[in-house]
Protein backbone atom coordinates (compact mmCIF):
# COMPACT_ATOMS: atom_id res chain seq x y z
CA UNK A 1 0.00 0.00 0.00
CA UNK A 2 1.11 3.41 -0.67
CA UNK A 3 0.15 7.16 -0.89
CA UNK A 4 1.85 9.37 -3.51
CA UNK A 5 1.97 12.85 -3.71
CA UNK A 6 2.54 14.03 -7.31
CA UNK A 7 2.38 18.18 -7.58
CA UNK A 8 3.66 21.20 -9.51
CA UNK A 9 5.04 23.89 -6.88
CA UNK A 10 6.62 27.18 -7.18
CA UNK A 11 9.82 27.71 -5.96
CA UNK A 12 8.11 29.39 -2.82
CA UNK A 13 5.88 26.53 -2.65
CA UNK A 14 2.51 27.59 -4.11
CA UNK A 15 0.69 25.11 -5.71
CA UNK A 16 -2.28 27.95 -7.10
CA UNK A 17 -1.45 31.53 -7.12
CA UNK A 18 -2.85 34.42 -5.41
CA UNK A 19 -5.80 34.19 -7.78
CA UNK A 20 -6.29 30.10 -7.36
CA UNK A 21 -4.66 29.74 -11.11
CA UNK A 22 -2.59 27.24 -12.41
CA UNK A 23 -1.74 29.05 -15.66
CA UNK A 24 1.81 29.21 -14.09
CA UNK A 25 2.28 25.92 -14.60
CA UNK A 26 1.89 26.47 -18.43
CA UNK A 27 3.66 28.90 -19.15
CA UNK A 28 6.79 27.01 -19.75
CA UNK A 29 7.57 26.23 -23.50
CA UNK A 30 6.91 22.62 -24.45
CA UNK A 31 7.45 21.88 -28.21
CA UNK A 32 8.07 18.34 -27.74
CA UNK A 33 4.99 17.98 -25.22
CA UNK A 34 6.76 16.50 -22.07
CA UNK A 35 4.05 14.87 -19.99
CA UNK A 36 6.58 15.08 -17.33
CA UNK A 37 6.56 11.31 -16.77
CA UNK A 38 2.60 11.94 -15.92
CA UNK A 39 1.29 8.87 -17.74
CA UNK A 40 4.16 6.85 -16.32
CA UNK A 41 3.16 7.89 -12.74
CA UNK A 42 -0.83 7.23 -13.84
CA UNK A 43 0.30 3.56 -14.38
CA UNK A 44 1.74 2.38 -11.17
CA UNK A 45 -1.68 4.20 -9.11
CA UNK A 46 -4.71 2.19 -8.99
CA UNK A 47 -6.78 5.49 -7.63
CA UNK A 48 -6.61 9.50 -7.16
CA UNK A 49 -7.76 10.80 -3.79
CA UNK A 50 -8.53 14.54 -4.06
CA UNK A 51 -10.34 17.61 -2.06
CA UNK A 52 -13.27 19.36 -3.56
CA UNK A 53 -11.27 22.19 -4.09
CA UNK A 54 -9.34 20.03 -6.72
CA UNK A 55 -12.35 18.64 -7.99
CA UNK A 56 -13.84 21.59 -8.77
CA UNK A 57 -10.92 23.24 -10.15
CA UNK A 58 -10.31 19.87 -12.45
CA UNK A 59 -13.86 20.18 -13.81
CA UNK A 60 -13.39 23.73 -14.66
CA UNK A 61 -10.80 22.81 -16.79
CA UNK A 62 -11.36 23.61 -20.62
CA UNK A 63 -10.03 20.05 -21.20
CA UNK A 64 -11.71 16.43 -21.53
CA UNK A 65 -11.27 14.74 -17.98
CA UNK A 66 -7.37 13.93 -17.70
CA UNK A 67 -7.51 10.77 -15.12
CA UNK A 68 -8.29 7.27 -16.78
CA UNK A 69 -8.31 6.19 -13.04
CA UNK A 70 -11.41 6.05 -10.22
CA UNK A 71 -11.16 9.36 -8.73
CA UNK A 72 -12.52 9.43 -4.97
CA UNK A 73 -13.26 13.12 -3.90
CA UNK A 74 -13.21 13.74 -0.11
CA UNK A 75 -16.09 15.48 0.30
CA UNK A 76 -18.41 16.13 3.27
CA UNK A 77 -20.82 18.77 1.16
CA UNK A 78 -21.05 17.85 -2.33
CA UNK A 79 -23.97 15.56 -2.61
CA UNK A 80 -23.35 14.47 -6.50
CA UNK A 81 -21.33 14.59 -8.98
CA UNK A 82 -22.12 15.66 -12.67
CA UNK A 83 -23.94 13.16 -14.85
CA UNK A 84 -20.83 12.54 -17.40
CA UNK A 85 -18.36 11.67 -14.90
CA UNK A 86 -20.33 9.64 -13.03
CA UNK A 87 -18.81 6.43 -13.81
CA UNK A 88 -15.74 8.26 -12.75
CA UNK A 89 -15.93 9.93 -10.15
CA UNK A 90 -17.36 8.93 -6.42
CA UNK A 91 -17.80 10.95 -3.62
CA UNK A 92 -16.33 9.95 -0.59
CA UNK A 93 -16.42 10.94 3.16
CA UNK A 94 -15.38 10.15 7.04
CA UNK A 95 -11.45 10.02 8.52
CA UNK A 96 -8.67 9.73 6.71
CA UNK A 97 -7.52 6.74 8.03
CA UNK A 98 -11.41 5.53 7.21
CA UNK A 99 -10.99 6.11 4.60
CA UNK A 100 -7.57 5.10 3.11
CA UNK A 101 -8.71 1.47 4.70
CA UNK A 102 -11.66 1.05 2.94
CA UNK A 103 -10.12 2.15 -0.49
CA UNK A 104 -7.32 -0.51 0.12
CA UNK A 105 -9.90 -3.25 0.72
CA UNK A 106 -11.63 -2.64 -2.25
CA UNK A 107 -8.27 -3.17 -3.75
CA UNK A 108 -6.66 0.21 -4.53
CA UNK A 109 -3.63 -0.34 -3.04
CA UNK A 110 -1.68 2.28 -4.40
CA UNK A 111 -3.25 5.94 -4.04
CA UNK A 112 -2.81 9.56 -5.22
CA UNK A 113 -3.33 11.96 -2.90
CA UNK A 114 -3.93 14.97 -4.84
CA UNK A 115 -5.07 18.95 -3.29
CA UNK A 116 -3.61 21.00 -1.05
CA UNK A 117 -5.33 20.59 1.91
CA UNK A 118 -6.40 16.87 1.09
CA UNK A 119 -1.91 16.65 1.00
CA UNK A 120 -1.55 18.54 3.93
CA UNK A 121 -4.33 16.13 6.03
CA UNK A 122 -2.43 13.22 4.80
CA UNK A 123 1.35 14.99 6.19
CA UNK A 124 -0.47 15.67 9.49
CA UNK A 125 -1.31 12.23 9.75
CA UNK A 126 1.87 10.62 8.23
CA UNK A 127 0.20 9.16 5.83
CA UNK A 128 2.18 9.73 2.73
CA UNK A 129 4.60 7.35 1.72
CA UNK A 130 6.12 9.08 -1.72
CA UNK A 131 6.67 12.80 -2.40
CA UNK A 132 7.01 13.79 -6.38
CA UNK A 133 7.73 17.56 -6.33
CA UNK A 134 8.12 19.42 -9.63
CA UNK A 135 9.22 22.96 -8.94
CA UNK A 136 8.77 25.72 -11.28
CA UNK A 137 11.47 28.52 -12.03
CA UNK A 138 8.73 31.32 -10.86
CA UNK A 139 8.22 32.83 -6.86
CA UNK A 140 4.53 33.58 -7.43
CA UNK A 141 4.63 35.44 -3.60
CA UNK A 142 1.17 33.94 -2.46
CA UNK A 143 -1.13 31.65 -3.16
CA UNK A 144 -2.40 28.27 -1.71
CA UNK A 145 0.97 26.39 -0.41
CA UNK A 146 1.25 22.90 -0.86
CA UNK A 147 2.52 22.41 3.22
CA UNK A 148 1.10 23.50 6.36
CA UNK A 149 2.37 23.06 9.98
CA UNK A 150 3.22 20.09 10.85
CA UNK A 151 3.38 18.64 15.00
CA UNK A 152 6.95 17.03 13.86
CA UNK A 153 9.15 17.46 11.38
CA UNK A 154 8.62 14.28 8.71
CA UNK A 155 12.06 12.84 7.18
CA UNK A 156 12.49 11.84 3.77
CA UNK A 157 14.59 10.26 1.25
CA UNK A 158 15.89 11.68 -2.18
CA UNK A 159 14.96 8.93 -4.20
CA UNK A 160 15.82 10.72 -7.73
CA UNK A 161 15.80 13.95 -9.05
CA UNK A 162 15.12 15.09 -13.29
CA UNK A 163 14.52 17.97 -14.70
CA UNK A 164 12.39 18.75 -17.52
CA UNK A 165 11.93 21.68 -20.72
CA UNK A 166 15.18 22.85 -18.74
CA UNK A 167 13.19 24.39 -16.63
CA UNK A 168 11.52 22.14 -13.92
CA UNK A 169 12.99 20.31 -11.09
CA UNK A 170 11.51 17.00 -10.61
CA UNK A 171 12.30 15.17 -7.43
CA UNK A 172 11.05 11.79 -5.82
CA UNK A 173 11.61 11.34 -2.06
CA UNK A 174 10.20 8.24 -0.09
CA UNK A 175 9.41 8.52 3.41
CA UNK A 176 12.25 7.51 5.47
CA UNK A 177 12.25 6.42 9.10
CA UNK A 178 13.07 8.78 11.64
CA UNK B 1 26.88 43.49 -10.34
CA UNK B 2 24.79 40.84 -9.05
CA UNK B 3 23.36 39.54 -6.06
CA UNK B 4 22.76 35.83 -5.26
CA UNK B 5 21.48 33.61 -2.57
CA UNK B 6 23.06 31.11 -1.88
CA UNK B 7 20.73 28.88 1.46
CA UNK B 8 19.58 25.94 2.07
CA UNK B 9 15.90 25.20 3.19
CA UNK B 10 13.40 22.17 3.95
CA UNK B 11 10.95 20.77 1.26
CA UNK B 12 8.61 23.58 2.74
CA UNK B 13 10.87 26.36 2.46
CA UNK B 14 12.13 26.99 5.61
CA UNK B 15 15.87 28.10 6.07
CA UNK B 16 15.85 27.28 10.45
CA UNK B 17 12.94 25.18 12.61
CA UNK B 18 10.14 26.29 15.06
CA UNK B 19 13.28 26.95 17.68
CA UNK B 20 14.61 28.84 15.14
CA UNK B 21 18.05 26.07 14.74
CA UNK B 22 19.68 24.54 11.96
CA UNK B 23 20.70 21.19 13.26
CA UNK B 24 18.57 19.40 10.70
CA UNK B 25 21.03 20.88 8.12
CA UNK B 26 23.47 19.15 9.76
CA UNK B 27 21.76 15.75 10.11
CA UNK B 28 22.74 14.08 6.91
CA UNK B 29 25.67 11.96 6.24
CA UNK B 30 28.79 13.60 5.13
CA UNK B 31 31.17 10.84 5.11
CA UNK B 32 33.38 12.80 2.86
CA UNK B 33 33.03 16.30 4.29
CA UNK B 34 31.71 17.49 1.34
CA UNK B 35 31.23 21.20 1.19
CA UNK B 36 28.57 21.22 -1.39
CA UNK B 37 29.90 24.07 -3.80
CA UNK B 38 30.36 26.65 -0.75
CA UNK B 39 34.10 27.39 -1.72
CA UNK B 40 33.88 27.35 -5.17
CA UNK B 41 30.76 30.27 -4.45
CA UNK B 42 32.16 31.85 -1.96
CA UNK B 43 35.39 32.50 -4.52
CA UNK B 44 33.14 34.28 -6.89
CA UNK B 45 31.05 36.80 -4.46
CA UNK B 46 33.28 39.84 -2.90
CA UNK B 47 31.33 40.43 0.01
CA UNK B 48 28.26 39.31 2.46
CA UNK B 49 25.30 41.23 2.86
CA UNK B 50 23.11 39.64 5.88
CA UNK B 51 20.48 40.77 8.29
CA UNK B 52 21.05 40.98 12.52
CA UNK B 53 19.44 37.59 13.10
CA UNK B 54 21.36 35.78 10.72
CA UNK B 55 24.98 37.34 12.02
CA UNK B 56 24.16 36.81 15.88
CA UNK B 57 22.99 33.26 14.66
CA UNK B 58 26.72 32.59 12.91
CA UNK B 59 28.31 34.11 15.86
CA UNK B 60 26.41 31.64 18.14
CA UNK B 61 27.60 28.49 16.22
CA UNK B 62 30.77 27.15 17.90
CA UNK B 63 32.92 27.36 15.34
CA UNK B 64 35.56 29.71 13.77
CA UNK B 65 34.43 32.81 12.10
CA UNK B 66 33.40 31.00 8.05
CA UNK B 67 33.47 33.97 5.93
CA UNK B 68 37.12 34.73 4.39
CA UNK B 69 35.28 37.64 2.57
CA UNK B 70 33.84 40.85 3.95
CA UNK B 71 30.42 40.62 5.88
CA UNK B 72 27.83 43.64 5.88
CA UNK B 73 25.32 43.31 8.55
CA UNK B 74 21.99 45.00 7.99
CA UNK B 75 21.22 46.74 11.16
CA UNK B 76 19.57 49.87 12.64
CA UNK B 77 20.02 48.62 16.39
CA UNK B 78 23.25 46.89 16.68
CA UNK B 79 26.21 49.66 17.64
CA UNK B 80 29.04 47.46 17.72
CA UNK B 81 30.60 44.29 16.54
CA UNK B 82 32.20 41.77 18.63
CA UNK B 83 36.06 43.22 18.62
CA UNK B 84 37.58 39.44 17.51
CA UNK B 85 35.41 40.02 14.19
CA UNK B 86 35.73 43.90 13.78
CA UNK B 87 38.11 43.27 10.99
CA UNK B 88 35.86 41.10 9.34
CA UNK B 89 32.49 42.54 10.30
CA UNK B 90 31.09 45.95 9.30
CA UNK B 91 27.74 47.21 10.29
CA UNK B 92 25.67 48.71 7.79
CA UNK B 93 22.25 50.72 7.76
CA UNK B 94 19.67 52.57 5.16
CA UNK B 95 17.30 51.75 2.50
CA UNK B 96 18.53 48.80 0.34
CA UNK B 97 19.14 50.39 -2.41
CA UNK B 98 21.62 52.57 -1.16
CA UNK B 99 23.16 49.81 0.98
CA UNK B 100 23.90 47.96 -2.55
CA UNK B 101 24.60 51.41 -4.08
CA UNK B 102 27.54 52.26 -1.73
CA UNK B 103 29.00 48.06 -1.19
CA UNK B 104 29.24 48.44 -5.55
CA UNK B 105 30.72 51.93 -5.11
CA UNK B 106 33.80 50.26 -2.69
CA UNK B 107 33.96 47.76 -5.09
CA UNK B 108 32.51 45.02 -4.00
CA UNK B 109 29.99 44.13 -7.16
CA UNK B 110 28.87 40.29 -6.70
CA UNK B 111 27.49 40.29 -2.84
CA UNK B 112 26.49 37.20 -0.87
CA UNK B 113 22.98 37.83 0.17
CA UNK B 114 21.72 36.05 3.10
CA UNK B 115 19.04 35.26 5.95
CA UNK B 116 15.68 34.88 6.07
CA UNK B 117 14.43 38.65 6.07
CA UNK B 118 17.39 40.26 4.01
CA UNK B 119 16.85 37.84 0.93
CA UNK B 120 12.77 38.90 1.76
CA UNK B 121 13.60 42.60 1.18
CA UNK B 122 16.17 42.15 -1.35
CA UNK B 123 13.36 39.47 -3.49
CA UNK B 124 10.65 42.47 -2.89
CA UNK B 125 12.62 44.66 -4.26
CA UNK B 126 13.32 42.66 -6.99
CA UNK B 127 17.12 43.34 -6.34
CA UNK B 128 18.11 39.20 -6.70
CA UNK B 129 19.92 38.14 -9.80
CA UNK B 130 20.75 34.54 -9.00
CA UNK B 131 18.72 32.15 -6.14
CA UNK B 132 20.52 29.24 -5.47
CA UNK B 133 18.58 26.67 -3.49
CA UNK B 134 19.70 23.49 -1.56
CA UNK B 135 16.33 21.83 -0.82
CA UNK B 136 16.79 19.11 1.86
CA UNK B 137 14.56 16.04 2.18
CA UNK B 138 12.80 17.17 4.95
CA UNK B 139 9.47 18.54 5.81
CA UNK B 140 9.45 20.44 8.92
CA UNK B 141 5.90 21.60 9.26
CA UNK B 142 6.98 25.16 10.44
CA UNK B 143 9.95 27.75 11.41
CA UNK B 144 11.12 30.64 9.96
CA UNK B 145 10.12 30.82 5.78
CA UNK B 146 12.79 31.58 3.24
CA UNK B 147 10.20 33.37 1.02
CA UNK B 148 7.26 36.24 1.58
CA UNK B 149 4.73 37.95 -0.07
CA UNK B 150 6.19 39.66 -2.72
CA UNK B 151 3.68 42.45 -5.65
CA UNK B 152 3.72 40.65 -8.40
CA UNK B 153 5.38 36.71 -9.52
CA UNK B 154 9.23 37.07 -9.95
CA UNK B 155 10.47 34.54 -12.78
CA UNK B 156 13.81 32.53 -12.69
CA UNK B 157 15.62 30.68 -15.55
CA UNK B 158 16.86 27.29 -14.03
CA UNK B 159 20.83 26.75 -15.08
CA UNK B 160 21.52 23.77 -13.39
CA UNK B 161 21.03 21.14 -11.00
CA UNK B 162 22.75 18.91 -9.00
CA UNK B 163 22.25 16.28 -6.13
CA UNK B 164 24.44 15.87 -3.09
CA UNK B 165 25.07 13.45 -0.44
CA UNK B 166 22.74 11.31 -2.53
CA UNK B 167 20.22 13.45 -0.16
CA UNK B 168 20.09 17.33 -1.56
CA UNK B 169 19.43 18.87 -4.52
CA UNK B 170 21.04 21.71 -5.18
CA UNK B 171 19.31 24.22 -8.13
CA UNK B 172 20.90 27.00 -9.62
CA UNK B 173 18.34 30.22 -10.59
CA UNK B 174 18.83 33.62 -12.87
CA UNK B 175 16.71 35.99 -12.75
CA UNK B 176 14.62 35.88 -16.16
CA UNK B 177 12.81 38.66 -18.41
CA UNK B 178 9.17 38.76 -17.31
Amino acid sequence: MSNTVYIATSLDGYIADKDGKVDWLHAIPNPTGSDMGFADFMARIDAIVMGRNTFETVVGFDVPWPYDKPVFVLSNTLKTVPDALADKVQLIAGELDAVVSELNAQGYQHLYIDGGKTVQSFLRQDRIDELIIATLPVVLGGGIPLFSALPAPLHFKLVKTQTHLDAIVQSFYQRATD
